[in-house]
């Protein structure tokens, strides 16, 4: 098995991690601020060092390339520099870093691999200061159009298409990734359940599906004194026994559904003032689409009049399972298990840019554990072993699939060229 | 039985409509802006001509007095004229305006009463633009310091100290209302219970006591997407089940008990993020203390873990139940009977300057329906002839007390002054 340089990466990381710095130990690093582009130049800088070309497409994704002994397509790896504000260090940075000590790995060792190996950055995966996450993965694979992205604006109104001229990373279309043998993300799991059982690698099999409603009790407004109780329609009352209605039905699924209210508004929420309306969302992710549509039958099943108040309810959006290709899951799989490390295999309960790149490209992901479960906060934490850990997986996954792969591989390529 | 001219109260309310009036037929009348000025001038000329004199005290209360034939305190009356943003045209303005309709009755029919008569304006009662409410009678009461009021500061950081200066509206302490013979105020219900029983009149006896809470549950933020159900702290849940619960529980508690869950906030309060924190208020009010303390074990009670969240409760603010004067209320009852409307004998659950003035002077107040309960919102609607109504008992009343009350008040006067 060969192994990354800990101590290298290690560097690498902190280097990254001083573009946007924040006081609390985390970063503020807002796809395409001043920040985002001092790490793409040391992105490009530690490229060139590795002796790998870099090239820039027309969302600014970056790709740097080893040559393959071959003509094929590359094994591609990667993630996003980008973060929410007061986001973490390892979100998305350690999946581009490890790609980064991978291949500079590979070059040390003089290994020569049969496929070009390319390392990405993803353009605004976090949506966090253009909407809508995984923005440039998204029109990569074809789900969201160009033109409306360049359109959507920051809180400054400067939209993201003169975001992308200005920061001189508006590169070529021609540049995109358009096929690839496989694709895999290393990324923090942002969740507590590695570290909860002591294991240090997810396999992640897939990412879950979701949907998410807004549910509203409509009732009436009026003066808290002065309004008998039996006169009222209150939708407050309302809106707590639905809650606790849904977290009976929902606890009836199977245990590993998530399900989330994450936002309640009372209008006008004033504390001497019956509310009016009392809106919340739900939402709820598993693996099983079936699942997802039992918690969708739940919330249309409830019912429509609650203490006097009108219930309605309004799906927000949702998504399918996205399942990952089995191959590049069992590399992951076998890598870790002959590295010797504890792993299980998981669904992602949050979007990564491998969902979408998974649409048309050969697709895994890897995770390694989050301390506590913390993520998109300035204690977001993952010791710098277990990065170490999860990047000697991706080396030896992305080994395994330049040498497992190759035959077959290209018989396929050479029959979607003819 | 004594009755005021109907037309010219409907017409004296309409030309007060006026003063800040806002396109959906209410009123923004915020105290001591130019609006509420334009009311005080209408209001010392109409009572100039009227013939009564007018004071003006250091809150810049307005008193409007016509003399007695004999050496007593004044039987007073009043409300006031300040609105909330987008309030109505009744709160506050009728008990004004029939004031001065009801003096106006008494001077036009030649009756000479044994006491001065005084219609009385209070500046600020709604304390929408200067916290807190009931400011001005607060202060006559000594509930509240002159000088902490006058530094109550308006969204624009003008002071109550300021805008009184600059509205010329800043009288004499020694213009206060010090003793009266009895003060009565006729307002709107602002609630359903008159017009929902087709009552005319309600015979306040007082204003019911309170308690405010706020409650907090604490929790763990988290991704909604990648913690698994059971290793959440998720306050939302537990909040609407302690909802649920205290519903419960206080639905054992008498039916004329009010409770009102207005307020509810959740941090971070975004719908992929498991909250960290959910905080409601919860207030109730009744007539009788005991109730309230009973309300106050109930949530003393509460579990301190739900959920493995960490509930906290803590009072905001209470106040007793104000019981008016026996005398008082029973003067507008038989006024009520003997002017043949159905009325009931009520508590008031809103607050109302008579609440801080019967600390010191006989009070009782008169209630008139308002339509669906509604009140602070421009479809606040009471018919002129409801308004009417209530102006005749107050009228009746006034004539009553000022009867009935002379000899032995008189006595109690000279005991008092000795």
């Amino acid at each position: 098995m060969e192994k990354i340089n800990r101590q290298r990466l290690q560097s690498l990381l902190e280097q990254f991690s001083a573009f946007g710095a924040t006081e609390g130990n985390g970063v503020t690093r807002l796809s395409l601020s001043q920040e985002d582009i001092k790490a793409r130049q040391k992105f490009i800088e530690t490229s060139e060092e590795i002796g790998l070309s870099v090239k820039v497409d027309d969302m600014g994704n970056l790709y740097a390339t080893l040559p393959g002994k071959e003509d094929l397509p590359p094994i591609a790896m990667g993630s996003h520099l980008d973060s929410v504000v007061k986001g973490g260090r390892f979100d998305g940075t350690l999946g581009v870093v490890a790609g980064l000590e991978v291949v500079r790995t590979i070059v040390e060792r003089n290994i020569k691999t049969n496929h070009p190996i390319t390392v990405i950055n993803f353009t605004n995966e976090e949506g966090a200061r253009f909407d809508p996450a995984m923005m440039s993965s998204g029109v990569l694979a074809g789900k969201f159009a160009k033109e409306v992205m360049l359109q959507s604006s920051d809180t400054e109104g400067v939209t993201f298409g003169q975001a992308l001229e200005q920061s001189g990373y508006a590169g070529e279309v021609g540049n995109r990734l358009k096929e690839a043998a496989a694709f895999v993300e290393l990324h923090i799991e942002q969740g507590p359940v590695l570290e909860h059982n002591g294991e240090e690698i997810g396999v992640v099999e897939g990412v879950m599906g979701m949907a998410c409603y807004d549910i509203s009790l409509k009732g009436e407004s009026n003066h808290a004194g002065t309004t008998p109780i039996p006169m009222r329609r209150d939708p407050m009352f309302a809106s707590a026994q639905i809650i606790v209605e849904l977290q009976r039905e929902l606890k009836k699924l199977p245990e590993d559904l998530v399900y989330t209210i994450g936002r309640i508004i009372a209008y006008p929420n004033i504390h001497t003032v019956i509310p009016n309306e009392v809106t919340f969302t739900i939402e709820a992710r598993h693996k099983s689409m079936e699942v997802i549509r039992q918690v969708e039958r739940i919330i249309d099943r409830l019912p429509k009049v609650v203490e006097r108040c009108t219930l309605t309810s309004r799906k927000l959006w949702g998504r399918d399972t996205v399942e990952f290709k089995e191959d590049i899951v069992h590399a992951v799989s076998e890598s870790a298990e002959e590295l010797g490390f504890k792993g299980r295999n998981m669904y992602s309960g949050a979007g990564h840019d491998a969902q979408f790149i998974a649409s048309y490209i050969p697709t895994a992901m890897i995770f390694v554990p989050s301390a506590k479960g913390y993520s998109h906060r300035e204690d977001e934490y993952t010791s710098f072993e277990e990065c170490a850990n999860g990047a000697d997986v991706l080396l030896n996954t992305v080994l395994k699939l330049d040498r497992n792969f190759r035959s077959e591989e290209k018989k396929v390529l050479e029959e979607n060229r003819a």
